[in-house]
């Protein structure tokens, strides 16, 4: 991992944690259930801005490095790993 | 929200908490990217599953109540609120 | 059905039909595959608005009646088959 | 495109073309609004699968070419592209 995609993921999942202690707060003092539901997906929004900051990080380091590589195994293993990633986002 | 419901509810946004703890961890040790991304895609599923108990309740109760209902406003107002909540899943 | 959303709804599945139909031209004219993603990811987007067009006619009607009935056993179908549809726009 | 994707992927066309000349019928036929939306999004899954050929099939050859070449600002283009791919796929 890159050191400032590290700290930036670091500080992505610290503020994602103090969100969901937040939305635990609206819950205990029985707010409208849809506003609770609004906020845990600003909260899903969040992770999946997370996940790209990962999978860029991913792509230009590891990715990079096995497709330059010598070894069809290693290429055909970085392919497979990102459609694995690409089929779990498909949403039916 | 239906008491059993709200102590359900809590008890997953603790264990998510905890989670994401874990996956703090995970990128603080350079653990492999890919192993990373599959630990924040659980606590999406994690949060998922959590919106499914939220909007059960809902349905159960304020929706059922406003349907049941005489005002009209107040039903389109709620059909209209789940709408929302479909097409934000929906979002390709 | 109301009448008004059948003829709607036909016409987006014709249009989308059309729509594939040029997707398979770009295909066998070897046109750059990303730009054919582009346009198959479309005509998901087309068919998530029929589905959401789908489902307020189905609020508006089967649930409304549903929940206005007498039968809890109703009820809970139609709370049911509404989860169902929220749980399969989620899975990651 | 490779042949046999090409193949493939205009095969997978024509049937979700038949697919939705079906689900067509069905709306004529006044089916219950819930059966017509598991087809859509039946419809929709195939869609998916169809884009992960495209993807898989760009992965093999695209990508892999410009990753392997000369010129970074290729490398950063298909790059770029893939990532926009998995934002959209992102579903809130």
């Amino acid at each position: 991992m890159q050191d400032d995609n590290k700290r930036e993921i670091i500080n992505r999942l610290r503020s994602i944690q103090g969100h969901l202690k937040g939305v635990e707060r609206m819950v205990e003092e029985d707010q409208y259930c849809m506003d609770i539901l609004a906020q845990t997906r600003a909260v899903e929004r969040a992770l999946q801005k997370l996940d790209g900051v990962i999978l860029r990080n991913h792509l230009n380091t590891c990715v990079t490095t096995a497709i330059q590589g010598d070894s069809p195994a290693e290429r055909e293993r970085v392919i497979g790993e990102l459609m694995l990633v690409f089929e779990q986002s498909d949403k039916l």
